[in-house]
């Protein structure tokens, strides 16, 4: 690998420079590592995949902790040389969901902005290793991160040993984009002094201990790209509703024409949805979110948005090009944070986000599950959705009304996994229509969600349910012994419907 | 009733002093009153009395929002006389509970730090009235409020009138007890300057602009007094166990000896397992809570806690002589503030709390339900146990492990209704001993809550259940069609108990 030593800026660390194999060999059996890497971005990489090398001679098991997922097929290499003792706080890769659902190794499902503060409280293992990706490493000990920031600053400031792996494909253009900012302990800790999204209110690298950096390795990988998944019918659908609503708050004089700092999930749903603002009367918009996808980019481009604030960026090959190969056009248009600080919940409430994720289903009285298919089998986790949808100013979740063909509705009478309560649930949007939920009780948002939300094809079904549960009374009329019988009938029939049902209609 | 004008000191509002009656005739069908009031305490009493004389010769209905449950029967009352639309965000009256139940009225349960900003926010309908009791009116104008803040502060400022009841028989050295802050709008709003629990940040009284102000009605109804239900053998076990989890917890470094400030919510469980630590030897305790009720004077009298922040003080009988008798020795060691403080995940975060809440069940992967008997019939209401457990340093819920002489076992395997998600409880009590959750997948979640938590009755049936859910598979195994069988089975056979699994055993 090509050093670059012009990127070590504190010439007393040249000597720490290793290969990633030597990095790898220091870590051992039992050990907790903490990686850079917030949804395929900004991931460590060289000593991840040497790591997996000696997996391949040698047995051992480590706990991997992240940003959130991590890209370039590590979370799936990870989890294939079974090395992985306990995996938190999010992944989203195939392999590794089935080798958790299959209890091969353990997950554990956080908060995004909760994992910081269990570190700095000594609750979770204390990291032995950080291994986070770097830009460089200034003249006063300072580690410039890359295109994520993600869980970086915590580890690094509370692991015993620190591994550095400078990236010389990433460009130094990057330094001064981030914006570094760790809260004191709980109980002697100030205000976090942010009040508007682009304020900067930390140091622009993470300041480090020198003498716990144990080695330097230099790379090549860049990120791995997000797959293209271009806006279809629905999610366009999905958006005009969004819109829609939106454009009622505005009427109401609830939102101003500018809105307030939006904050949108990971997926392909939420990245279409967002792109629908392009065409929207909305303008002057700020973004305050945790991974910023392509669609904040055609935002900026589309002069719609003029700042965005997060701790990750997560693009595609095209749209990666694009940034990174103009990097001064949006560089004061952007900043990255810790994600304990894009999903702070004293943040989010003080600055009102209208919050927009995806849900895999919700219910009919409004509560979500953003995680578990068929409340069992884990997807890739909670992430911040929670973090948002509790403090946001608007709560809105998305989701198509059915799935895999029909034969899913994404409303059910009762979730069966509840990832965001009933309480915490403003605005459901489907490419149905959407139900704001706000100030209504149970009862009477079952009427709203089923009228507006539900595809055709289960509404008289759901309808049924609930005119059943009725019967039954109570604030949150149920039947217990069918509440899953839509995931029951799945898991039987491989389809939610029922004939009788259906052809009653 | 008695006059008492001195305590109007802004003598240009003696003119608006009319009876309860007049006052109440002032309102209409459809309209929207904000009574002040928060568990028993400091309720608006004359005029909703007053109303609900009216409504023996008159038809009309309005919305009741509150600070949290009323005193004096006042829920009771008004339920039974029918002119309840709307109630929010939280009640505890058995009568009330019914007619929810029944779909009599309807009742939205909310966090209790969210209602202000939806009234703020113009998300819920405007306030026509509010109708708040106070000590006194200042010479500036300022409503001192009496032994509840609640929503009041919101309510007085975003209402279109207001009337106030002056209650002669609260002393007026309750003056300068409260301390009253409302953030600015968001996304215009500067960080909360609360960093300890004893900070001062706002006024002593409510400043309000005195030509809302309708009418003021003079009042000697004092707040009812708490039922006493003195600590048995099992709160006492689950003392004991919190206080070993927390001496754990000082022994490993995570807390000192003075712990970290505490919350304790309502009812009996929490109110006899805070009274376990006056034999503790934990001191300079400091509270950050919702309610005080009377365990938290006790630990005051015993010199164990030295300050005590809340929005309500809600005491038996006994209790309520000492300390309003004796208010001298007091005033310096409390202070009350609106729930949208005392709740704010801002603070609550900031404070790193430790919250103790009481759970109607919960189930093995660590999912509580604090709301719903049997997934539907309401209880009295998430209240502030949301706002705590997401974002205290501690989350823990306390519960006996059976209810009903054992035919209800509150550990089940996917409670009905859930309040907390898995992502937000980090320690379960009953009388059977504590489970640490901080840090675990579900499947170590499940090992540990059955071993520790659950009755020797219910011990073998959980494990059964678990057993075949494992065979399933999944990042939290379930099987769907078994998972309510214990609330199924409670409701066919009066029991969760299975002969066979208990006969097995
Ligand atoms: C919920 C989530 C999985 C949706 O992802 P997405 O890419 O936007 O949505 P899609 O509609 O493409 O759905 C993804 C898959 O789930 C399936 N699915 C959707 N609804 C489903 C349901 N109710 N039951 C089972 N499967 C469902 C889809 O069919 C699709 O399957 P496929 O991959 O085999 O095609 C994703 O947004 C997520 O993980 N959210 C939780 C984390 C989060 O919200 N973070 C927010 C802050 S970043
Ligand atoms: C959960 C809550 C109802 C418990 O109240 P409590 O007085 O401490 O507890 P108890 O054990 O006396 O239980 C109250 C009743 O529920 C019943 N109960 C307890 N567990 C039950 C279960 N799993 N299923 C059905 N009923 C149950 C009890 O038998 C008792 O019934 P009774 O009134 O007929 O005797 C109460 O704490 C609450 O409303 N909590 C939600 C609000 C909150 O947590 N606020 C916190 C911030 S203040």
């Amino acid at each position: 690998m090509e050093k670059n030593l012009e990127r070590i800026k504190d010439s007393s660390l040249h000597d720490l420079v290793v290969q990633a194999e030597n990095a790898a060999s220091w870590i051992r059996d039992g050990m907790t590592l903490g990686l850079s890497g917030f949804t395929r971005a900004g991931d460590a990489k060289a000593v991840p995949f040497a790591l997996v090398e000696r997996a391949k001679k040698e047995k051992f098991k480590v706990n991997i902790f992240t940003g959130a997922s991590l890209g370039s097929d590590l979370d799936k290499v990870l989890s294939e040389a079974g090395i992985i003792n306990k995996r938190l706080p999010f992944q989203a890769d195939a392999t590794m969901r089935k080798n958790i659902n299959a209890g091969n190794h353990l997950f554990v499902d956080q908060h995004l902005s909760h994992t910081a503060e269990m570190i700095r409280n000594g609750v979770l293992p204390q990291i032995d290793f950080a291994i986070v990706e770097a830009v460089s490493i200034t003249a006063d000990g300072m580690i410039i991160p890359t295109t994520s920031v993600g869980n970086s600053l915590a580890f690094v400031t509370h692991a015993k040993n620190i591994i550095v792996e400078i990236n010389v494909d990433q460009s130094e253009q990057l330094e001064g984009l981030h914006d570094l900012y760790e809260p004191a302990e709980q109980g002697r800790r100030l205000p976090i002094p942010l009040t508007k999204a682009d304020d900067r209110i930390g140091t622009v690298g993470m300041p480090v201990d020198t003498d716990k950096i144990r080695g330097i390795v230099f790379t090549k990988y860049m990120d791995s790209p997000s797959p293209i998944v271009p806006p279809d019918h629905e999610t366009e659908e999905m958006a005009q509703h969004l819109i829609s609503f939106l454009r009622e708050e505005v009427h109401a004089g609830r939102l101003s024409n500018n809105l307030a700092p939006l904050q949108a999930g990971i997926g392909s749903v939420a990245n279409a949805v967002l792109h629908g603002l392009i065409d929207s009367e909305f303008e002057d918009l700020q973004v305050y979110s945790e991974v910023l996808q392509d669609s904040v980019f055609e935002l900026i481009d589309a002069g719609k948005v003029n700042f965005a604030s997060a701790c990750s960026i997560t693009l595609s090959e095209e749209m990666m090009k694009q940034v990174y190969g103009n990097l001064e056009k949006y560089r004061d248009k952007l900043v990255l944070r810790p994600q304990e600080i894009t999903n702070h919940p004293e943040i989010i409430r003080r600055l009102g986000l209208i919050s927009i994720n995806t849900a895999l289903e919700f219910d009919i009285y409004g509560n979500v599950n953003s995680t578990h298919v068929s409340g069992t089998k884990m997807m890739n986790g909670i992430g911040g959705s929670g973090d948002f949808a509790r403090n946001a100013k608007l709560a809105i979740f998305v989701t198509k009304s059915i799935a895999k063909g029909g034969n899913i509705s994404s409303i059910v009478p009762f979730v069966a996994h509840v990832d965001h309560t009933e309480h915490d649930v403003d605005v459901v949007v489907t490419e149905q229509g959407y139900a704001d939920l706000r100030g209504l009780a149970p009862r009477e948002r079952a009427q709203l969600i089923i009228n507006n939300c539900v595809h055709p094809m289960y509404k008289a079904q759901l309808r049924q349910y609930f005119e059943e549960a009725l019967t039954r009374g109570g604030q949150t009329p149920h039947v217990l012994e069918k509440a899953f019988s839509f995931h029951t009938n799945l898991a039987k029939n491989g389809t939610m419907l029922v004939e009788e049902v259906k052809s009653y209609v």
